[in-house]
């Protein structure tokens, strides 16, 4: 029996096993609150009515032991998850002796340094769970708009955005393989099959930066749609993260309050999100005070006094192409910029989509690609995509962790994932 | 408009935007096959009644043009897909000359070189719609039944199963890291978190190997279990196998059907699958005439044999623990052996499924961690699960490629994933 489902068996005697999550008595009466993943419930003895050998050994109880418990069911709108257990049995599996993670404050480090234990904590687990469904909505919403899932290659011959932040391994006796940073290539490829697809999986960028935005492994879910332009994509993007946003709020209220989470912006993202351009961008931010120049890339920073534009996601479109990835498509009326959108969650989270258009010209990209310095014999297999039957595509990738914790309203991406990769952090 | 959504058009004029799959045409009469990633449709053109300049511009139309069709929906049942279009309307988009990949016959080698290409084919589509649906099946399951996703790091301080096999990174000033063949044992710390998690993600193997069954980057579902025993693990196995089969079944007659599938066997699949154990196995082959001896490991030859006397998957339980993994449990009766099992896929395709229930208790795990010679300094944490709650505790992995190429009856795993990395190919 799992804790989420003693609701149905009001009055009957039910055994639930987890752990001791916490622990009171008073008097004749002890209080165990015990939690087995799906969720916590307060068992109640009371001397004389539930067996005295569960007395004699409360003391020895300690916090996060696994415990077998019986109990009655019995309603209890007070009690944590309305429902509270009438002891009638303990069985301790094992006893946890001076567990590391107290009441009290820790710092971060050595949280950090007990990760594989300090997500058993509500909070943490709260985010893990959000972060379940986030990524559940995200397979659903592709599923269901006919997308086909694509698991794109992680070891790959090339450096699709530059090697400078690429880890590499040695493979058998054919050089260097590198950990993609993206997937994009190769969905590229695979909509002249499917039409529409997507990848989702694990991405890696050997960043020597320590933001609170960045980890060197993070998730991203990344789509490719076959005669769609940058609006057309846009819209997708749209739908895909209103469909995230109403599902977590449908699911997991519990736990967006466990976390505090004022949920207020969430609940009123209505479609269409606003849309800028990169110049009214820069032209934002001078306003307010930034020192930005056309032609420069935005920071964190910058990025954060944009939303506070905003009480929505919003799209800054149109970059100059000098500062964007090769295979953006040209603006057919402004050849310095590119096609493409990024999207800014509000509250100052930053980016969490970056989308383009792709060049479907071959002659345009094979231009660009040499500019850029690649070597163009390793896309060989890329350019062929602009040769048998081109045509207008664009893209997007969302960032996994920075979603997470925008939607739960935690400030570092490094609790929305179970095991971080920091530039300093590999263990557990 | 995609393909899949004619049918609810019949008697309107409707725009396809697609790649041309086919043509023919025959004195007024021309016949194009059009495909858009979501099906396929013919198109018929009438000289006199499709308007002129289609006719002129037809022989230009090289196979994979990426084309614009208008036309009228008709229904017939003798057209691939039940539906033909009277054509009123062609853009040609792109158009493609002399596509690499003909009608004839090619050898695997220009096949794989040319694998971008390849996966439009029907066949190769059809595979990657069976590997979607599959995936799909395998996030649904786990969802219903409670199970809380949890990405397990990829880059990883050490080597669970040993490093002769890994893939390895520099990780800044931290020395190496290893491209993980488990999330395992980051799951096990989970389940105090969640009682029931899983992973889904690509696994590394730096094997040299070059069999029909091995891939140097996989993609791998583990699931693990608290207070689940090794008896109840395999049930979640048969209801998982069970599961997928069934939605492949459902949801995949087409694909099943262009890939000649002979589904009898994925049909009859019912619960539950049949159980033997090691010692049983090495019997079995024995009587076949295989030399194995009490204590050896199965290869690929064994693993057929013992699935050709059976009709469904196989469990092979309660092997010898000296050829499996340091985490498995004692068997209680017998401590040469481990409470794990193996599950072989009928007709040949090898184990699909290696699951064990855990070694739970410390003293054991530590004695075992040393007898196989790990940094224990590297598995604090892991051991750290045996000391705060320690629980009986189950889990298995299955292999996404192996269960595809059953499913869809192909010999060789690289038909299996868009873009497969094997020891001699990492390229496109």
């Amino acid at each position: 029996m799992r804790i989420i489902h003693v609701k149905d068996f009001i009055g009957e005697e039910v055994e639930i096993k987890g752990w001791l999550y916490n622990k009171r008595s008073k008097g004749k009466i002890l209080f165990l609150i015990v939690r087995d993943g799906s969720g916590y419930i307060q068992v109640v003895g009371v001397k004389g009515e539930s067996p005295d050998y569960i007395f004699d050994i409360y003391d020895e109880l300690g916090l996060e032991s696994s415990v077998i418990v019986k109990g009655i069911v019995r309603k209890e709108p007070r009690s944590i998850g309305g429902y509270e257990l009438s002891l009638t049995g303990l069985e301790p599996v094992q006893i946890a002796v001076d567990y590391p993670i107290q009441k009290k404050e820790h710092g971060t480090a050595f949280l950090m340094e007990h990760r594989h234990l300090w997500i058993r904590s509500k909070k943490q687990r709260a985010i893990l769970r959000i972060r379940n469904e986030v990524e559940k909505a995200i397979v659903d919403f592709f599923y269901e708009n006919d997308f086909v899932r694509i698991d794109t290659p992680i070891l790959t011959p090339t450096a699709a955005e530059g090697s400078t932040t690429l880890f590499s391994t040695e493979y058998f006796d054919m050089g260097k393989a590198y950990l993609a940073q993206t997937g994009q290539l190769y969905l590229e490829a695979a909509i002249f099959a499917n039409g529409l697809v997507y990848n989702f999986g694990p991405t890696f960028r050997a960043e020597k930066s320590k933001t609170r935005r960045h980890l060197t492994e993070f998730w991203m879910v990344e789509a490719e749609e076959a005669y769609y332009d940058n609006d057309d994509n846009m819209k997708v993007q749209e739908n895909f993260i209103s469909y995230i946003i109403e599902r977590v709020i449908k699911r997991c209220a519990d736990e967006l309050k466990i976390l505090e989470r004022d949920t207020n912006i969430l609940q009123s993202i209505s479609l269409p999100f606003p849309k800028i351009t990169y110049d009214d961008a820069v032209e934002l931010l001078q306003k307010d005070g930034f020192s930005t120049k056309w032609g420069e890339d935005f920071g964190g920073d910058e990025e954060t006094a944009i939303s506070k534009h905003f009480d929505k996601p919003v799209f800054i479109m149109d970059y100059p192409r000098k500062i964007k990835a090769f295979y953006m498509k040209e603006h057919s009326e402004r050849p310095e910029l590119v096609r493409c959108a990024d999207l800014i969650a509000p509250e100052g989270y930053g980016e969490i989509i970056g989308g383009s258009q792709r060049e479907d010209d071959y002659d345009k990209l094979l231009a660009r690609m040499e500019e850029f310095g690649l070597a163009i014999e390793n896309y060989r297999w890329y350019l062929d995509l602009r040769k048998y039957g081109s045509v207008v595509h664009s893209g997007f990738g969302l960032g996994i962790e920075r979603t997470v914790a925008w939607i739960c309203g935690i400030p570092h991406v490094r609790e929305a994932t179970a095991f971080p990769r920091m530039l300093y952090r590999i263990y557990p």
